[in-house]
């Protein structure tokens, strides 16, 4: 057997489980005992409870199990009379269902371009399942990778019939997260609430300095030192959502908006890059308004 | 002669001159040739220009000249028909003349303890004056150096005649700079006009974000993924005075309140270290409430 | 009951466990119902496997426990047959058993000085027992903190005596743990022996560049763009034990060998703090001379 | 006039000159002074002195001119002299003559890629007038941009006369600068003297770490915790020539071989793209084996 069609089959067995619960002494214990019983071993373990007395509980395992696609259906089954015994919220996530990603983008492709070169690299657990823009910048970069490219006009006139057309595309592409890769459009609370924790935001500071429009130029005005960049999960809030990742780059008093725009492109791409990593891998809960990363 | 000593003659023979004026072709010839002529010679030079076309150019210029203590008023009077003629605002600062600071602190010592230990090391070209402190934790070891402290009970009831007394000192020891080593006091207009663009405050957090106070509990509350530290000249707009130096680590959801206190103690130790530094090398200039530095 | 005193019996309450055994299925079930049965509730774990087919798996579980002190022998006891049956090397680490440390120093102070604040500060769990230095420069700050301090000359010609001296101290003083912050003198493998993964040294570049004396002076000849500090623990081959933490500086051209240890001396203040805190909290395990570190 | 018009006569009319003298007072105002004579205003000046006493002076001026193609040959020709006098090694650069380069790259394409992302953003000042591959990969993207490729096997059995095809193509290409993007040859002494300090290379490791063959592996099999790039000029001593920059990303025990090269290929990414773009702006000058850089 090749290692690639071997690899592909330890894929096949590999799964992650995510629980919340209130924390109590046992918890571990009930979980590596369910995989164990089934034969599952522990490959990544992280937890992290809010308070060890009455605080909630939370666990990301990561898990290899011979015959996964057999046993599962039943895994499942029997794990949920655990969980409801343990009050636990919980989600199942195989590696073999690769999550189907939409890309937004405007005429800014750097955000774009790197994630198709993570992704191209085998470092991003998606399929692109459609990129969706209000510029034609990036059609031709998309079409020659064989991605489904829209062109779709977008202003805030417009804007409740462009997400109608937007979700409707999202459903027929079967997509389950939204990427937008300096799509620079508001989305209005009707859109948002279809896709709950699903849309990932990059904003060109660091938050919570410079919400809103045009950070750059006030960073500028402001005199700052470092500049930064923001990942995050959107809400209604404009650019009050769980963050997800960020980072910065010293800048001094020579660098112009320009310039401060140049720097910054150059976060923005690792850091939604990572963001969107982390997600795929089910590395990120989130629990009120704030993220637990487990890296 | 010891080494020592001719160093110390070296350091009697350095100077710097600061010059801001119209940008316009000749300046640096002009500056050049009058050190020249005083047979001086530029061991580090920096410059900056807001705009190449009819913008305002900015200039520091370290020199050694032998002779300095006894050519140096004879340059003075010369340099100030030049600057007359170019417009230029200027100043001459002697590395033989040493500023003298005044340290302001509360019961939280730790930039306190940087700036001392810089200090001894060589690394401050000041003198330590007087150290203030509205609690008596810091007394032993400023006093252990030698240096003058003063315990000030201070809360905003009695700000004013606290800040009389506090002017008073800063007469009786000539200080020509103040550091808020985390006073966590705030200070009035009328205190602030006696020394402008000479307090340098550390604000314990990356500015703009979190303005005002207990800006840790608010990091958290927000989940940001990494705190700063922002030093700043202090002006009458709270936490919004030219920002001189900002610096961040990384956290992630683990910390809690506490723990990003104490993370954040290391970023405002070497943050306020820096931005003292840099002020005592004359390598500031304020401009329209943002900092050159002339690193 | 006051809030230090909860917290103190708190402490008695922590322990951690970290095991080493063959990697199979069923061994975090194991550690977690062992865990479980006597009611001790799992803080924190973090777990590594060297590879998921045949490696070795290595786990750090941090716990609380009510009536610890009490239950600790019984619970010992206990997991013996566990791990035999498991082949598990395995150790207990009570919070309330505070490791005893030596800390080793030349003329230079300045690791001993970051060491002592964050000591003072409550960041470090041990008890300081002793400080030995070939140099008297640290004796006042050392006595005046109520901690013996020893004056030993050392130099290659009487290392084997100075030694025997030095051994005879870790005994009397019931040390665990030497922390060589910058002693500057090579050990012997005698001395090495009695120590083994128990003496920590900070090293001044980032290994393995710059192995041996003087590596600032090679830095600067080398030119190179960056400089660092690695702190590792002592074996017998010379800078070349296991790394626990690395950190750099960007310096430039500009910087002479006494800017570049001036840089520097931040840099390893901060990377052997950090070594020596993993090492207090039971984070490090050495494995085929490099270390996993439980962050 | 529009705008892109406008900005293409003034970088007609910018240009630079680096200097290297016997440092002594005056030079700064006699090259002011000449440029000032002239009507050049200075945008950018930066000077680096080996020794303020007896040593070696180095400047880089960027100034603008107008009418500068008339002005440039009796410019040039009037400073051949006063060089003379002055002893300056010295060489003017015309932002109008942009740099003819050839890059080099393997089927690792991630460096070229991140070097063609720039030169499309227009952040190097430079033409692609060739890229040479010893595989297929990179040639769909590169031809697809307009540059012209060749694919020329290579191995140390056909080196030399692999060059001579090499050193033909770079004069029928008017080759300025040789980038070598992860291109994994070696370089006779030959064809490394046709290009002295023109050939820029990317080693995957932080110098003078892991000189040679396959850095990766033995920095897994050391432990490091940071792993680094350097990017260099290359000399006749592999992987010794002098250093332009470099820099590191943190690693874990976690990170196998596969994953250093992963992160690796950001770090070489970024710090090649750095060094090539300094090198075009005439910000580096050599000496000794050692970089000055003027950022």
């Amino acid at each position: 057997m090749s290692t690639t069609a071997k690899s592909e089959t330890q894929l096949q067995n590999c799964a992650r489980i995510l629980v919340k619960c209130p924390d109590r002494p046992g918890i571990v214990a009930v979980l590596s005992s369910f995989l164990h019983k089934h034969d599952a071993n522990i490959i990544e373990s992280s937890q992290y409870s809010s308070d060890p007395e009455n605080g909630t509980f939370f666990i990301r395992i990561e898990y290899h199990c011979e015959q996964l696609v057999r046993k599962r259906d039943e895994m499942e089954r029997e794990f949920a009379s655990i969980a409801a015994e343990h009050q636990m919220e919980y989600s199942f996530h195989y590696r073999a269902i690769r999550q189907r990603a939409a890309i937004y983008v405007s005429k800014e492709t750097h955000c774009l371009m790197e994630l198709l070169w993570e992704w191209q690299n085998g470092d991003l657990e998606m399929d692109i399942a459609v990129v969706i823009s209000n510029a034609e910048a990036a059609r031709p970069i998309v079409e020659s990778l064989g991605i489904p490219f829209y062109y779709i006009p977008a202003n805030k006139d417009i804007r409740e019939q462009v997400e109608q057309q937007q979700i409707r595309l999202m459903e027929e592409y079967k997509v389950d997260i939204l990427i937008l890769a300096r799509y620079m459009q508001i989305l209005t609370p009707n859109f948002v609430s279809h896709f709950e924790n699903r849309i990932i935001n990059i904003h060109h500071s660091f938050l919570p300095a410079f919400i809103g429009a045009d950070p750059y130029t006030r960073a500028f005005n402001r005199g700052v030192k470092l500049i930064g960049a923001t990942s995050h999960y959107v809400t209604n809030d404009l650019d009050e959502g769980p963050i997800i990742e960020q980072d910065v780059e010293r800048v001094d008093h020579r660098a112009d908006v320009q310039t401060l725009k140049k720097i910054g492109r150059k976060i923005e791409r690792r850091v939604l890059a990572n963001a969107v990593k982390w997600h795929l891998e089910n590395r990120i809960i989130v629990e009120e308004n704030k993220t637990i990363v487990f890296h």
